[in-house]
This record gives structure tokens, C-alpha cells and sequence, in this order.
């Protein structure tokens, strides 16, 4: 079982979260590429620390957007996003070989991860840039993202691993689908509800919806979030967890 | 003898100079890489049609300003600007790569390419972006800089290459420096004076300051400008003048 | 009747169109805020330009989008869109003012334009940044959009006024919505052919859609467009046979 | 005696420092206009906060340079940096009449601060940018920068008022400039010497210098950091003792 969060955030002066802290949690971080937050010093630093912690590092990648922080869907021609996914991808693969690894994943952040999920033309473009990349270094990098999301569909026709997660502290739908931000129940604060949510999908490989349907849940990775208050915290009680239900954290990268 | 000019300088719907034209005449071609122009759909596009005309890929690397064109001096901390520079490197490395070349030469830009003639920080910032993509990469890139430059001794201690270039349609004072672009007699846009003074450069390595002087030039580059009014003309001529020289036009890279 | 087009659209070094000419033509200039073209030296001089040729300046908000000069969409939140579209109000009313002149009007660019026609939320914005605007310097704007916008429902209920657009160049379907510019027929670059057309559309108040059809068409300005080749002429032309039609060019503003 | 600080430094998602807090201590507000920090929509909460408070608001003008949050100098032409100031004086104009109130002052940020001390064409490029704003509006804005500025001068002959400030929490040199940030002394963090120090200054008008000299210094306000650990404990500790000196705290503007 994978963990990861989202970490190099930052932009310039203005910081985001305790990447030190989380990177001592996960498995595989999340690392912004410039567009919607990271510049190309705090790209260096993340992505050396993440090397030195033996963490994965993953594109996260997204709308050219800083202020919106790529959570606002851009309306881009598909070729011109997946030229900007693939530029994304060879600035941070730089750095992780700056650190003597390379990237390993690609994760899309904020509104272009929803996209993938459902928006055929920009999903596409996120495969398209996937493929560049493995035709330029011949790395085909596995993509993340929540299960049913029409961008594991393309990727997986042209031969990409599709790594599935799931939301420690998020509210699932009975239909698998999360809880819209805008509902109660979408965000889980509470840390042993969390805890008790991922051992249950750890151990049985289920999720209990709002309204206490039980769902099938097929994740390889396990998504925590690193920038709001007690996210260290509850990372540290999720690891903690799983470790004693004898899984073993490791990315699927 | 190579022939130079900067390419790619075009961001979204913004163009500039005729890239088609001048590839046809050019045997390397700077290319923007975002910071100053650029935007990563031109980028691939231009490095498609590098690769295609079979002129070498450079990077034209410049400091982070889109609004200045790079042309404005910015006070970056080296560090700050080494991983700027080393990201631009990386991100249209992609682009090449994508086209199945490589990025073949660093030229950097503007204010940058001034500062890395009497700017120790920002000269020693760009060689060690430099250092870091040769480590990276396995690929020591030359860096392509005027006469006496600093960053050219500081690259030359570290093993790079450090190739030359005379600028074809500058005015040049008696110390071999060019004439300020606020001075009569800095820019050149009599055809045949530039043409004749190409030809006396490649036949007898000199070149005749603005006041007669005859001093020697020592460069494996000529630049041209693609950007002004006439430019695809005037290399037109001075590709065909050193064609008429018997000079094999090749890229230094 | 008014002429309007699009002016200010350069950005640091890169230039569009032919303001200088398009100037003697128009009547009304929407001329860019900074936000997907125009920065504050260029506005500053477009906005000194129309006022010394007597053209009354309209602000051509957009969404923050320079890369994609405000043609694609960005979901943006409306409290960030009405604070963005009255930042650039108040910036652009600043340079009218330090010509002698104010800002007379609000042209919504690209893609907001087209929001203001169809999206509720994004509408709402742009009149609710006009309200602040309005309660702010005692100006209430009038908003120029094309027949059947749902932000001129929502200005005309806060008391603006709504002037109507048509455009010359452009064709139309025959229930009056324009010819998609992914089909044929959208652009019509043959001047006699738009000059026809705008003299019925003054003398008859009608539009010949593309299939023949003869549509009513209510508007008080024609929008002309300055950025392709043949703008310049195309205005002249335009201009010339309304002045023929006996009709007084001068900006509804 | 007036106390600022620098408020309205966010930007997007990112914040900085604790604005309502520092409302509550100081009676100006520095207050950020989208070049170094600040969206449209922070720059109206900000403005709001401000006047609700009864805290003047100062436009905190900088250089155009997001990534470098203004703290670098950019070399840009008079003319463009007088636009880009101008630009920015509007637009937070706007925000602040929004409120119901006006910007009262102009405060020059980070780097541009700096050249306002000792960079002639930067500094009269500011003071163009409020000479506009006067004529047109009518409004003669004060300059707060620090004693001995030469855009103070420049101000002064154009007839604008020039409040001085002196910073609470930095070295001061025998000189009356202040310690460099790269030399020890520079930043106080012990929260009674700073007390203490500004006592001294209210009392006395006098500063104690890191050799121990009693320098004279004459400033209408003090400048407290914002953006600092321990940043609003200070302020209300200084404007505590200030209170018990007797001094009235209200802003200059």
C-alpha cells in the first residue's frame, strides 16, 4: 500500500504545508511543476528531499494557473495543454535527476485531475503528453488516479499502468463518488473515523459511504492531504495504522 | 562557420519574426524557453522545425519575465536563477527530445546574456545550471557568448566548451566591444556593408570598429537578427556571401 | 451608429494590429486591461491615442489569461471575477483619466464575452463589478454585448445601459447567433461582400444569415475586427459606405 | 505618531502573516497591489478590513516580479515603471473607494524601496506615477519612504508631503542607515530593546546605533513587520508602550 500527498506548494516567498513533516509519512509525493504552484528553486529542493527520504516523486502537474492555484478548469485546446503536461513533466523530471532520481508517476493536480475523470479532450491530452514523454526517454509512467476515471481508459489502451486511490479523508458518495466540496460530509477532520476508514479499506478492501452503504474500494495508493491544519498529524495516526495491519508502505511506483 | 539567431519567440497568440524564413538560412537556432518568450506549444513546435531543418537546437535561457522580454536585469539570487535556467534547460530538452533531437548549446538572452559577461553571480548561476544538467544528463553543452566573456572562463574551468559569436549587424567599438544600442552606429541595416564586413570576418578573422580600426575577431558564430524589418533578407545575403567564401555553414553545436 | 473594435493588444514587445489606423476608423476602442493582453505602458498610450482622436474608450475586461489571451474559459469563482473585472476597470479608467478622459464603457473580452452570454454566475460578475464601479465614481457604464446576452438582462435590471453589437466580418445563423468558427462560413473576409451587409444592416436593420435568410437585427455599434490582414482596409471600406448611408458615425458611449 | 505595516500579501491561495491582527495595532496599512503580492479580490477584502478599522490605506507599489515578491530589482525603463506604478496606485484606488474610502499614500515595496533611496531614474519614475495620479484626480498622495530618500527630494519639489518612518525592528548603523540584512544586528527580535528603542525614539527622537551612538531621527511613523513569528506580539507590545508615552496613534495620511 502506497501513501501520498501533495508537497512543493510553495510559490516564491508564500510556503504551503510541512513538506519535511509529510515527507517522513509517505510513499510517493505529489510535486507541483510551475503551473499552478512550485518554482523551479522550491521544485529543486522538494524533489531533493524527496530523493534523500527515499520518497517517490510524482508529476503533479496542471492548468497553467497560479492564480487559481490550478483549481480552476482552463478551457485549453488539447494540444496546446498537452504540450503544457509535457513540459511540466521534463522541467520536474530535471530536477529529480538533479537528485539522482527521476520521475516516477504523473499525478494531474485540481481542476485537471476532475477533467480526467470526465473531460475526453483534455484526459486525452494528459495520455498524449504521457506518451511523448515515453517516446523521448522511453519511460512510460504509471498515471494516478481515482478509480473510473476516463484517463485510466486511454492510458491503459496505450499500455500505461493505472494506479487507483482513494481519499483518507474524504466522504464517498454510495456510488464510489466523493462528496462534493460544496455537501456535508466531504471533508473527514476527524482523525480516528479517518483511521478506522483506512484500515477497513486496508484490511477488507472496503469504504463506508455517507450513508452507510459498503463499497468495494480497489486503490493502490491511499491520497492524504498536507496543507491544512493537523494534516501531519493525521498522517502520522494513518501510517501508524496501517503499519500495525501489517501492510507494507511502499509506492506503487 | 555557423550562422545563429533567435527563435521561437512567440507567446500564445503573440508572434514575432519570420522562424520558417530564417531556419531555412540558419545552422542554429536559439530557442525561447518560456521565461521570456516561448510557451511550451511554440516550443515544441519550433524544436519540430529545428529538428526537421536539421539546424542545431539551442536554449536561449533568460531571466523569468515575460512583460521585459528578458531584456531587463532582475536581481535574482544565484541560486534562484541556477534553477531557473537549469529548468528552462530540462523543459526544452523535452521539447527536442520530442522531435528526436536534443538541446545542442546554451545562448543565454537578453539581460542574461549581458550579465554573464561582467556579472559573477549570475555568470557562475548559469554554468552551474549547466553543471547540473551535464550531471543529470551526461551532456556538457557548449555556451555560446561573445568575446571575453566571464561566464566563458568560468564555464571553460568547469570543462565546457565556450564557442564565439560576432554579431553581423552591430557596430563594433576599438576594444572589440559593441557600440551601446544608444550610440549612432550600433545597429547596421545596410545590406551590403553587412554582407562585406561577414565576408572580411570569415576570410581574415577581422572586423573594422566604427572608426576604422581593424581588430581581430576570433568566433565560431555568426549572429543574425530575425526580429527587425528585413531580417530574412539580410540573411539571405549573408548566408549566400559566406556560401561565395567556400565557408561550410554548420553548426558549431 | 457606432464602429468598434479591439485596440491596446500588445503585450511588452510583442504588438498587435494597427491601432494607429484602426484609430481614424472606429468610434469606440475597447482597448485590453492587462489581464489577457495590454500592460500599464501600452494601455497608457492606446488610451492617450483614442483620446486625442476623439474615440471613446471602452474597457475590454477578461479573464487573468495572458497565455491564452483570454480566449478559453476559466471557471473562476464570481466574487474572484467581479474583483478581477473591477481591477481592471479601475486600472484602465486611471490611464483614460491621465489622458483627460474617462472609461465610457464595458466590452467583455473572448471567452467572458461569450460567458456573458449563456453562464449566470460569470454574467452576474461582470454587472455586479459595474455596480462597484458605478457606486464607487457615480458612472454607471453601459455594456456592450451582442442581441439576447443574459448579462444585459441582469445590467438592464441594475439600471445600465445595454448597446447592442453586430458584427461586420462575421456570419450568421438564421436564428442570429453567429456561424461557429469551426464552420464554414463564420469569417467573410471579402470586403464588399461586409460592406453590403452593413449598409442593409443600417438602411433595413437586417442580416442575411448564411442560408438566405433575412434576419431582423437591432444594434447600435459594429464591431470591426483590427487584428487579421486586411483589418485596416476592411474598416475603411466599412466606414465609407456608412458615411454614404447618411448615417452619423459617432460611439453610443 | 502613525504605525504601518505591510498587509494585503497574499496572493491566490497562499497567505502571509496575520492581517486582522495587525489591523487591530497599526493606523496605516501597506497594502499590496498585484505586482508583488495581492489578487483582486484579497486587495478588496484587504481594502474593506482596512477601512472598517478606521486604518488609512497606502498603496504598496513594486516592482512587476511575483515570483521574486518584489524583493528584486528590475531594471526596467522609466516610462514602463511609471505605468506599472500608476497602474497600481488605480486599481487600489478603486478597491479602497469600494469601501467607501481612497488610498492616502504611496509606499514603495521591497526593491523599489530601495531604488527610491538611490536609483534617480526609479525614483522619478515613482513620483511620475503620483504627479498622474494627481492631475488626475486631484489628489496629492504622501510618500512614506525613509529619511534621506531621493525621491523624497524629487517629491518635495513637486509639492508632495513626505513622511519618514523608521523601522522597529532593525539595526541601525552610526549613519542612520540601517544594518544590511546579511550583517548581525540587522533584525531585533527581543521584543523589550525594541520596545525600548521606540520609547527612546518618541520621547527623545533619538535611535541608539549598533556601536552605541545616539543618531537623531526624524519620522512621523514607525514600520512594524507583519509577516514575522512573533510579528503581532511585537506590534501590540510597541503600540502598548507608545500608548503609555502618550502618544496619540494615528496615521500621517
Amino acid at each position: 500500500m502506497d501513501l501520498n500527498a501533495d508537497l512543493g506548494e510553495a510559490f516564491g516567498v508564500w510556503s504551503m504545508g510541512d513538506d519535511a513533516a509529510m515527507l517522513a509519512q509517505v510513499s510517493s509525493a505529489n510535486i507541483a511543476c510551475g503551473f499552478h504552484a512550485g518554482d523551479p528553486q522550491s521544485m529543486r529542493t522538494t524533489a531533493g528531499n524527496a530523493a534523500s527520504a527515499g520518497v517517490a516523486i510524482g508529476a503533479h502537474v496542471a492548468y497553467r494557473d497560479l492564480a487559481g492555484f490550478g483549481r480552476r478548469f482552463v478551457d485549453a485546446h488539447p494540444d496546446e495543454l498537452s504540450a503544457d503536461v509535457y513540459y511540466q513533466l521534463c522541467a520536474l523530471d530535471g530536477m529529480a535527476r538533479a537528485a539522482g532520481e527521476q520521475v516516477r508517476y504523473v499525478k494531474p493536480h485540481g481542476a485537471l485531475y476532475h477533467a480526467c475523470h470526465d473531460h475526453r479532450p483534455h484526459a486525452a491530452a494528459v495520455v498524449e503528453a504521457m506518451t511523448l514523454f515515453a517516446e523521448a526517454t522511453g519511460r512510460r509512467l504509471p498515471l494516478l488516479l481515482a478509480p473510473g476515471a476516463l484517463a485510466h481508459d486511454l492510458a491503459a489502451e496505450r499500455g500505461f499502468a493505472t494506479p487507483k486511490e482513494v481519499f483518507a479523508d474524504r466522504g464517498y458518495n454510495p456510488d464510489g463518488t466523493l462528496v462534493s466540496r460544496r455537501a456535508p460530509g466531504a471533508v473527514i477532520t476527524d482523525v480516528p473515523i479517518v483511521v478506522e476508514a483506512m484500515q477497513r479499506f486496508v484490511e477488507e478492501g472496503t469504504i463506508i459511504a455517507i450513508d452507510g452503504t459498503v463499497i468495494p474500494m480497489e486503490a493502490e495508493s491511499i491520497c492524504l492531504h498536507g496543507d491544512t491544519p493537523g494534516a501531519v498529524a493525521m498522517a502520522e495516526s494513518v501510517r501508524a495504522a496501517l503499519a500495525g495491519t501489517g501492510a507494507n508502505i511502499v509506492s506503487f511506483a
